[in-house]
């Protein structure tokens, strides 16, 4: 292979967007070319997000090259977008670390670059925060940018239109760009022709249109309720072009677009254009996801995260033959499967269909299943709305996203007590997508709220009858969490389905001194370790897969404690709250003393990685699990 | 006084529904004035919430005539509005009982009746909630109608956004109210005059429309998406006319209105003519809040929920001469005092600027406050760019409102570890504003995440010397709790500042055998209950006001293991997962084997009432605890 350096040269004199700002305005062209070609060449060896990154390598190049960062702030949203802003920020030569245990983080990370202004893990945050950075720029004279860069999938979140909602109201020279690569909703924003946009943004315009504005303003005839409706007009007469409306016209921002998110040049006259006006705009340009690889053009889905793959064929290299499938497989199918034979059965997701493998009940059932957009909170009301009419919603949402929709599961769900399956997918340690992602919380929050059942299975089989056992009415809000990444064995798919004893745990080995006490997948790990004792010393570990963390099987919890000297609990969620607490909680209630260590993790957000890497990391993988034993044998 | 039931002889006459259909349209605004009457004369000697109820008296009345309930839904976001719904829906001879322990509720709430078809007690869930009721209803082709009432003020939550966005892309006939009070924000939507109004409303003009549209469709000349660009040139043709452009337009939502919201017999006719159209649709009304009572009217947030009254003057009647303040009051003029001497601190609120006493900072530092409308989510992630910046953000919360904005805390603050202070206004039991409104989850769910610092003080000196500790640099996320209603003594508005440590509590009084451990301002009922005690007794108690849950004051914890034989933790949050949990964390990771009871909110939704009812029912009373005590003595 080509030394990367001879390849793209251009790039390769680019350490810092300093240097991008000295080259000449026509050189542009050629560094999005070697940015693109970079992007493509890395993934291709070192997995990541390809497609959306494709989209804005132009907008990155001119966005660097106007703005003046990073005293300028960009502020992305959903760091998948973000790679060329990585590597042209001091980090192409550790890209090659990108997502890997101690290597540059996939989304942009305030603590990795002065570059990347603010966190970007969860869509739709960037106009907030964004927003509150231009505020504060004002109220500190700092006279720096903010530009808040947001996909149009972004848009569909709750929190960016009460951004939206605010930026109309609040003194800031916030600068949104949406990207809009026609993914996720259709937004009813009507095409403007280039000649349009130009006189819209062009400098002189809008001098005369704000000179006049505080011309009128000084004189007593303009005053900021009759400028709204100036801007209303304005917004007006672009409608009657177009023939169409936007959101942010609703909002009275002032809007500029559509601009061709793929012409550098274009794109650097504009935001040189605007840059400087005062006050609130939003710039729309248009990309196409995967853009400059043909095959990522062709198929976004797929090549959203596709892995390793041959760069010159398109050809992904799949790595693993062994037949094993995902959890979300696993919950893919049976859900189909159930959907087959209970018609009430509904599939809810917000943005995740393939995600979680909703997508094989949508394909044949494409009428009972919504795919709400990214709007979490939205995804658990509609599901209560469903409910409520005598529907049985499964509505699956990964976990750290559900934390967005912890209101909607007290008031809309819990509190009337609705028949309804929130399955939770990548709960615990997700490994690459790091702390943003991590599943950590789930089990502490959800315990307190009344009602709820909380349950995780073991493995795949479990999943399969924790599935086929909360479909059933009557049995309240029915929570299943269960991991990111492959389960456990085969020859799942077509088991005869079994009604498990909701909050009843299993007694998996007996022993004599050391009781194992695990909630989920974990087991897993608890049982190698186990396996890993000695004979004599695995005789006295008991093992029990207590499953239900709400209700807790009370009973096993006073058998264990009967008959056992010591308890370990095991969870891969945080301690502070979690399903050890409520080991502890129960035997405080119940005046029993028995000394219990919790394994789970620690109070600090975990860093990115390969799972195995973050289970020994946190003191979850299986040897440390024995060496927990072995202290308490 | 008169009799009720002769002051009001035609609204006597109205059990149900059923009764107010069978009346000649002739008889409906007497129907209103009698109703809103009886809401006066109710309110005045049985507070709660007038102004939004009267505001809506006519639409209630319109919406019962028109639609088949409770077969057809109304679903009511907030149910401040719904007081003349409960009146007409069989709970008017209840209705003194409104708000009080174990009568009818504030919020429309399914158990309570049938005609309440959703919970409402958080804002802006009615139209998730709605659609999947109109979804569900159209798939299990029950053909009742859905209906979401929401007001402009709900309009700002981006659950109400998300659940906009949904609703054009779902087959559903839902149909939206939107009850427009001009209180919240400006909706940028035009006028339409009653002209317009009575033409696209007319059942004529919309027959032929959709007629037309399925002959052009059968015709294979008109599709879906073609149909969508039809629906927007319609609302192009409306907006020529007013010169603006709303929201729903821009959402391709058909969108009726303005009509006024005082006008029964226009409402019933508007109702009429667009009930049976399919497809989903927002009727725009225009009301005023306080609508018929002079001095609402006049001031509405006043008269938002005025307590007592006298109905001929207008007065106001002031129950408590004490001059002892709520905690909301030492909250806002302590934010005041501090922010007169930090210029970086900044005031956040959503929506509840007179709620939490932020009032005091605004008028005073109208640039320096910020409300964001009901926007939880906004707020604190619109802190965290402010934070993110160098400013002091004091975003201030109800407890049970910032279920809403959890995943902003993890994502946007949390992981950054930004300095901001967030105010947790009713945490605890807040008392007749029932489940919906009791801060009861905060401590549980806050605990568990990393960075954070969580206090409570035990009374009003404590909390103005933990807002100060809180606003200097290098202390992170800094969360202070603190619960609604009076705080404990008077003078402490001038009392001089003083650094707290973080982290650590105060011995109140030593004892040898029991130690009560608190957080918050439930320790003054522990130390009523110790003081009740006989003085031998009294003399084993100790009593330790750890202020902090995070972090734990782990020396206090381990000198009370050391001296004392038993521990008692209270708090006024769910039992699980919180305070008490942490003290139980704390001792099994410590090896320490101490007897540990908890007191605090069970695992159940508490109802509402007066929070001395309350606390007397969750067993946290000054009675509770003394009994408590006494077991372990």
């Amino acid at each position: 292979m080509q030394n990367l350096e001879d390849k793209y040269p251009l790039l390769w004199s680019i350490d810092s967007p300093k240097d991008l700002r000295r080259l000449d305005k026509n050189s542009l062209e050629q560094v999005c070319k070697e940015l693109r070609g970079f992007i493509i060449d890395s993934l291709s060896v070192n997995p990541g997000h390809l497609a959306s990154s494709l989209g804005t390598v132009e907008l990155t190049v001119a966005l660097h090259y106007v703005f003046n960062t990073p005293d300028d702030r960009i502020v992305w949203d959903v760091g998948h977008q973000a790679y060329g802003h990585k590597i042209l920020t001091g980090r192409r030569d550790r890209f090659d670390t990108n997502r890997k245990f101690h290597g540059i983080s996939g989304f942009p990370n305030p603590k990795e670059s002065e570059y990347d202004a603010f966190i970007a893990g969860h869509a739709s945050n960037s106009i907030s925060a964004a927003l509150g950075m231009s505020v504060a720029d004002l109220m500190e004279n700092n006279n720096k940018k903010v530009v808040a860069v947001i996909g149009d999938g972004a848009m569909t979140g709750g929190l960016a239109f009460e951004g939206l909602n605010n930026v109309c109201e609040n003194p800031n020279n916030l600068l949104i760009v949406l990207n809009d690569n026609n993914m996720s909703i259709d937004m009813p924003v009507g095409g403007l022709n280039k000649y349009l946009t130009d006189i819209t943004t062009s400098k002189f315009y809008n001098d005369v249109r704000f000179k006049s504005y505080h011309l009128l303003k000084k004189m007593g005839v303009m005053n900021e309720s009759k400028r709204d409706k100036m801007m209303r007009m304005g917004n007006s007469i672009k409608t009657s072009f177009t023939g169409s409306h936007n959101i942010f016209e609703g909002l009275n921002i002032r809007y500029f677009g559509q601009v061709d998110g793929h012409d550098v040049m274009q794109l650097v006259k504009v935001l040189t254009d605007i840059k400087d006006f005062e006050g609130p705009r939003v710039l729309h340009i248009k990309t196409v996801k995967g853009k400059g690889y043909a095959p990522a053009e062709k198929n976004d889905t797929v090549w959203h995260s596709p892995g390793l793959f041959k760069v010159e064929t398109g050809e992904r290299i799949k790595s693993d033959t062994s037949g094993i499938k995902r959890y979300q497989d696993v919950f893919g199918l049976t859900l189909l499967q159930l959907a087959e034979k209970n018609e009430k059965i509904i599939g809810i997701t917000p943005a995740m269909p393939t995600g979680c493998s909703m997508n094989i009940m949508a394909e044949k059932m494409p009428d009972r299943v919504f795919d709400v957009g990214i709007a979490e909170g939205h995804a658990v009301t509609f599901s209560a709305g469903l409910a409520k009419e005598g529907l049985m919603p499964f509505c699956n949402i990964y976990s750290s996203f559900m934390q967005r929709a912890y209101d909607n599961m007290i008031h809309d769900v819990a509190l009337q007590n609705l028949d309804m399956v929130l399955c939770l997918d990548r709960a615990g340690l997700v490994g690459q997508d790091g702390p943003t992602h991590h599943g950590a919380f789930d089990i502490a929050y959800l315990r307190p709220i009344p009602n709820l059942t909380i349950a995780s299975p073991l493995n795949e089989r479990e999943l399969r009858n924790i599935l086929y056992t909360a479909q059933t009415e009557g049995k309240g809000p029915f929570v299943i969490r269960y991991p990111r990444g492959k389960c456990e064995g085969t020859g799942w798919e077509n088991l005869p389905f079994e009604e498990m004893a909701v909050g009843k745990g299993e007694c998996m080995k007996e022993g004599t001194d050391v009781a194992v006490l695990t909630f989920g997948p974990v087991g897993n790990f608890a049982a190698k370790a186990i396996e890993a004792l000695e004979p004599k010393e695995a005789a006295k570990v008991g093992w029990f897969n207590m499953r239900f963390v709400r209700p807790l099987d009370t009973e096993m919890l006073d058998y264990v404690a009967k008959h056992y000297k010591y308890v370990i609990t095991i969870e891969d969620g945080v301690r502070k709250g979690g399903f050890g607490s409520a080991v502890l909680e129960y035997y405080a209630d119940s005046d029993v003393q028995i000394p219990v260590s919790r394994l789970g993790l620690p109070d600090q957000f975990v860093e990115h990685g390969l799972p195995s890497e973050l289970y020994k990391l946190t003191g979850l993988d299986s040897d440390a699990i024995k060496a927990e034993i072995l202290k308490h044998l």
